[in-house]
């Protein structure tokens, strides 16, 4: 058994313990955002009830976590419900709850794949010329220091009250656990999270910005995570529409080889 | 009152009966698909059975749809529930309940928006050299019948047994509600759905495929709707990767004068 001073801090903080029907989790002080826990890290708590869960089949294909209320610290429940097992998909859905209220709601599609036709249409970013990239400025947020980021295009640059804007909402970035952790579904599934706001690097200030729904399509399987290891990933990451309080995102996570391991979309509150 | 000889049936396919504390609804001979209903139809009565509770606040802002299982001909039952309402959002679960099992799940999160500064980031997709389009070759499902589609790019040209694949999975389409109807949510919904699967395009052919996940992000307000009325909308779909019995589609929905309505992703599962 791993004991918890030698447990990655990922590892610790989706830490689940069975409670009969429903999980036990506990916020990590590690993994803080400004308000309540980095949003990756309670969604990959919330796969991660799935995964522990007895009657779980196959591997994760599709995640949508919907944030309904900042998750406080300290202890929470995770409710997994098993919705329909077919012959080669299970569906699920997953209640976050807190002092008595839903703080989170997911759903969870899980699948057993068979070798077919397969084709990646997608391009592999060019990064040919941006060099090794940069490191993310002090922020002063936990979580981001669980990362090693190297940002290619579109740095986080926030200035006092800019007036100008950016050309574009392209941040393109190397990222990987931080100490080095082997990938899994649940450190792919928080790496999905960690872009800052596209609104920072349109607007390069930092307004009021949080997401309210995530969802992760997954490409690769188990297997093929294991062997990309404790490799960066890179992040291809730009918003499609700013319009009266809420934006998307939409982004890809790749191997340095070319696989897409998986594509993301969120849509996030922002308040001016 | 509209009687129901007079409705479009599109409103007559989403039409819901309270019954207590969920909705009864019907599957549509009209929008029947090669085994159950198009998905986009259900998609939308999911949404439908929000927007009809007297307790939902605000308008759609995201809509995941997981289905579960083939949905058959005739009643159902809609079961929404209410998981929190916030300041100036609502989250909300649904199932579609048949003969006492799921055949589906959603989550719909629901916002009153106020305006912020805004802007579009995503190009409205270049069509300047590709004539009026082409009418989908029959296919002989019904729910076809009821949008006037016109194909720009990626024409649904199948061809038995096929060895070639395209180029790319790109189609981009003039589509509207077929009587022409003023678009809203419901029908945007349906809308997002109204792509032949990516793997129809890349391999001209016809393999086995269905939708398993859909999530629909709304970037417009109920006015915005209502003014486009019953134009056309372009709609722009492609795919990032196809693996081993699953690949995604990501699209938009553009207004003719380039506002973005919506963008939309779904994963699909394919058998050979």
């Amino acid at each position: 058994m791993t004991t918890a001073n030698t447990m990655h801090p990922f590892d610790e903080a989706i830490q689940l313990t069975p409670q009969g029907d429903h999980y036990r989790g506990q916020t990590s002080a590690k993994y803080a955002n400004m308000v309540g826990p980095f949003g990756g890290i309670t969604a990959a708590t919330l796969l991660r009830a799935v995964m522990d869960h007895p009657e779980c089949q196959g591997e994760p294909l599709a995640l949508t976590v919907n944030f309904a209320a900042p998750v406080a610290d300290g202890a929470f429940d995770l409710i997994p419900k098993l919705i329909r097992t077919n012959r080669s998909t299970q569906h699920w859905s997953i209640e976050l709850v807190q002092h008595g209220q839903i703080a989170a709601t997911a759903t969870a599609l899980f699948a057993t794949r068979r070798e077919t036709w397969s084709a990646t249409e997608a391009q592999f970013p060019d990064v040919s010329d941006v060099g090794e990239g940069m490191e993310i400025p002090p922020t002063g947020l936990a979580w981001v220091n669980r990362y090693h980021i190297r940002t290619l295009r579109g740095h986080l640059g926030l200035t006092p009250a800019s007036q100008e804007t950016s050309s574009d909402t392209v941040t393109q970035q190397w990222i990987r656990d931080e100490p080095p952790r082997v990938m899994d579904f649940c450190s792919l599934t928080a790496i999905a999270d960690a872009f800052f706001p596209r609104i920072y690097i349109k607007r390069k200030q930092a307004v009021p910005a949080g997401t309210v729904s995530l969802t992760v399509y997954f490409h690769a399987d188990a297997a093929t995570l294991t062997a990309h290891g404790t490799q960066c990933v890179l992040g291809y990451a730009r918003a499609n529409r700013f319009y009266n309080n809420y934006f998307d995102q939409i982004a890809e996570l790749w191997t340095p080889d070319g696989a897409l391991l998986a594509t993301t979309t969120q849509v996030v509150y922002y308040k001016q």
